[in-house]
């Protein structure tokens, strides 16, 4: 498996960004990912029972058609807790990417992150549509990663290439989120694009399991968002057999798990005001459930976040967030190894002496300088 | 209903606080609590599956003794994550207290807040306790309560008095607790004294009821501490009809529910680095449960909790945790007012439109002040 820090499109993939004028700052606001062909589409979405309007509305498409062409995203603004309008242009954003780039209209799904409960400006997306399309390149991606961004201050991306039989596979995929960053996803948009032949069954599988050691097992504030979103498109145009179960699959899974859970650490460490990348390693767990569980009660645990933060070697918070995690324990099997707190790497290992499964889970510490992010975003 | 914003001891009872040494600041972090008469209890502890050791020993003594006399505290050292080491210390400094006070060994309660994971220096403890027992009088209470903080900036006091038939029944509370407050209780001691005449299980429904609406309905972090408790002494010395269910112990229940939820609301102004005090009604909802759960989310929204901070009118970032909290509902069902962010006291106001049950949770702002105090502690 070849493995590239940075985003390159696979076979029949392009891609642009512009400013559009919904982010005040003037700053690139709008994305557009696009396959020349029909693509088979996989996708995790939040389960947050205030969904935004753009997922309900790109669920529906996902449902009614299976190839799709597009992706419109656009962040400065989530397009949530919107009611019917909000739904309504959403749609109309699909729409107006779909008749620009002739493609049926479910063909297109879309996408926000940025603030909630504000309607969006259509008008403003309706006016940069053409030039967003015209401008469609195998090199947009770099454009695109950027008109994802709201609090990040790096973009992340990252591709591989892997051998199915004879021929190279391309997965590429590029991510956005600092804050609201929870398991079960978070303010988090990941876009994952390749060139694989697979059935349906099986990229919906390899996705699963890619999102459940990747996307959800970090954490920054422990605040589900309404926006979360996990795409994958595949559109066959690498000619290999197609998987379908057996060892391909598994070789294509273990890349999709990595470029996810790659992305995510990408994410964890751009958490907003972080000055640590913290890693929990639970050990000697009954199941993964419960290991990664008592890893996500010590990453939410704002305590022991600001511990990290003074480089406070204070395990009882550490004991105390696995005593409240709900997993039956005694202290007597408790072993904690906080390391040095010193540096921007923290690594963390807890041993519950139950079983043999184990979790990894990241984090980042709770800061000041998340505080005034959070305080002022608007 | 007589209320005093002061600790009182009821007829019976005597206190007293002394300086040991626990704290490095030697600043008073030992306290006695005292009847004169046996008394019974009742008690709520944390649900963290990490107890403290005087928590273990404290359950243990309550169920194979009916007469309690006496409950020992300290803070600077929660005597928790120690091991069987810490289950003896525990039971020694009760010991010490019982000798010292001539009273059966298992009937002194014993308390601990303070710093996680490290031994108790029970020579300390020993050296002080023929000082702290020589002191006890009625006076003694605002010792007592100083001698139970830890970075609590005030101390927490009220005392009640009701009529019970003929005869005044009076009811004093003092409570500690600043940070690592979550519902299911908090770092959280509450000590109730009271010279009703009531029967065990009359005392034990009064305690559950006002505990559910009052500790468990506040959260500063969300942090569950290991050493929570609420504990009620009836002495019975008001000499009262004896309570056992009908008017009379609707009118307790109520003192003690107002005694209960006072305090929470002082731990809440209490709260470690906040500027502002955030009252968080959720009405129409199907039951008081679901009020709370959804309430409870809010407050441990660390996106909410800044967003007040910085008196950022977000109620995104309410519909979304709300949304998280496992709650079905969809936005069109979602009524948030979020009122005026400046001042000290926040109200918000959020109406889910499935019922007619409501619930009052309060919490405060997250600051950097927060994280100054949790990245220093220790």
């Amino acid at each position: 498996m070849k493995k590239v820090l940075k985003a390159y499109l696979p076979a029949g993939f392009k891609a642009n960004g512009v400013a559009c004028g919904l982010k005040r700052s003037g700053k690139p606001d709008l994305a557009l990912l696009y396959s020349e062909y029909p693509a088979l589409a996989s996708a995790k979405f939040t389960t947050n029972s205030i969904i935004a309007a753009p997922l309900i509305v790109s669920k529906e498409y996902l449902k009614s058609n299976k190839a799709i062409r597009a992706v419109l995203v656009n962040s400065g603004n989530a397009n949530c807790f919107t009611g019917k309008g909000g739904i309504k242009d959403a749609q109309a954003s699909a729409g107006y990417a779909a008749l620009e780039l002739k493609v049926p209209k479910k063909s297109v799904l879309v996408n926000s992150t940025g603030i909630i409960g504000k309607r969006l400006d259509i008008a403003k997306i309706k006016k940069a549509i053409p030039e967003l399309v015209s401008g469609l390149s195998c090199a947009g991606i770099q454009k695109a990663e950027k008109a994802i961004m709201t609090t990040d201050t790096f973009s992340k991306e990252l591709t591989l290439s892997l051998k199915i039989g004879a021929k190279t596979v391309n997965i590429c995929g590029i991510a956005k989120g600092a804050g609201m960053i929870a398991p079960d996803m978070a303010t988090m948009l990941c876009f994952i694009m390749t060139d694989a032949k697979i059935t349906k069954q099986a990229l919906d599988k390899s996705l699963s399991a890619a999102v459940d050691k990747s996307f959800n097992c970090i954490s920054v504030d422990g605040c589900m968002s309404t926006n979360d979103t996990v795409l994958v498109l595949a559109n066959g145009k690498a000619g290999n057999k197609i998987i379908s179960g057996g060892k391909n699959q598994k070789d294509f899974s273990k890349a999709l798990e990595l470029i996810c859970l790659e992305l995510a650490k990408m994410v964890v460490k751009d958490a907003e005001g972080a000055t640590k990348f913290i890693q929990i390693d639970v050990a000697q767990a009954k199941n993964f459930h419960e290991a990664r569980k008592a890893a996500l009660n010590i990453a939410n645990s704002a305590l022991f976040k600001t511990a990290v933060f003074g480089e406070n070697p204070n395990f009882g918070r550490v004991a105390a967030a696995v005593g409240a995690s709900g997993l039956k324990i005694n202290e007597n099997q408790l072993k904690i190894n906080l390391g040095s707190l010193k540096g921007k790497q923290v690594k963390l290992t807890v041993s519950l002496s139950q079983g043999k499964a184990s979790a990894t889970v990241y984090t980042s510490d709770l800061t000041p300088g998340y505080i005034k992010i959070n305080a002022e975003y608007n």
